[in-house]
C-alpha cells in the first residue's frame, strides 16, 4: 500500500495523478470542513495508511499523534465523519475533507467545531487573550 | 516578542489566554478561509514572529518553509489577505484566518483556492487520480 512518489513541480500542480506529499514523520494535514455549511471543524493528520483507509471507507480515519496510532474518528465517541469529498492543494501537501459530522460535533470538548475561540487582532504576544465564539460561520 | 508557554490541558482548552503551540520547527499551521463564503483557500504556516506581525498588521504574514523566510502574503504578488478574524482550536496548535482575499485569488497558480482538485473516493493508493473542481463551495 503506497501512493506514487511526488513528481516535479509542474506535474504536482497541474497533473491529475494523486501523489500526496507526507512530511518527515509520514504525515499530511487534513482540514475537516462541514460539506454543507463550509464551517471548518478541525485540523488533524493522516499517514498514508490513514488516507488509504479514508478513501476505502468513505469515513475519516486520521493518525493520532498523541496516541501514535490509527484513529478511526467516531469509533469510540460516535463522532463519525462521513466523507463527501476530498480535495488536495497545489503542491499536494494538504487535504480538505468535506464531511458530514455525526454524533453532535467534531470536538472532544463537545463543541461543534474545535475552533471555538477567537484571537482578537491588535494584541501583542505578551498580552493576548481569547474570546469565545459560538459559531465562526 | 514571545507568546506565553502553553499550560495544562484544562487551561489550554477552556482558558482565555492565547498560548499558541508551535511545533519542533517553531511553526503553527494556519488555514486561510474566505470570511464571506467559507471557502478554504490555502494552508500555510506561521512562526511566532509571523503570527505577531499578522496580529499587528491585520494582514496575513506567514513563514515560507521553502524560502525559509517571513512571507508577507501579497507583498510581491498583490495577493494580500485582509484578516477579519483569527480562530484557534481546542489545543491551540492550529489557526483559522478568516480573510478577504485581494489580487484575484489565493493561489500562485492563479486559482482562487489552492484546493482546485478532488481525490475521488473508493480509489486505491496505487491507482488514484485527481479530478479538477471549479469551486469546492
Amino acid at each position: 500500500m503506497s501512493f506514487p512518489t511526488p513528481g516535479p513541480k509542474q506535474e504536482l500542480e497541474q497533473g491529475l495523478t494523486f501523489t500526496p506529499k507526507f512530511d518527515q514523520y509520514g504525515l499530511i494535514p487534513a482540514i475537516a470542513q462541514d460539506h454543507q455549511t463550509g464551517q471548518v471543524l478541525m485540523l488533524a493528520y493522516m499517514t498514508a495508511e490513514a488516507l488509504a483507509k479514508t478513501l476505502e471507507l468513505g469515513q475519516a480515519v486520521y493518525y493520532s499523534r498523541s496516541r501514535q496510532e490509527l484513529w478511526h474518528k467516531g469509533a469510540t465517541s460516535g463522532q463519525y465523519q462521513i466523507v463527501h469529498q476530498i480535495l488536495t492543494d497545489c503542491d499536494q501537501d494538504a487535504l480538505i475533507l468535506r464531511i458530514e459530522q455525526l454524533g453532535g460535533g467534531a470536538c472532544h470538548t463537545g463543541a461543534n467545531s474545535c475552533f471555538y475561540r477567537a484571537v482578537p487582532l491588535g494584541q501583542t504576544p505578551e498580552n493576548s487573550k481569547l474570546t469565545p465564539v459560538s459559531d465562526p460561520d
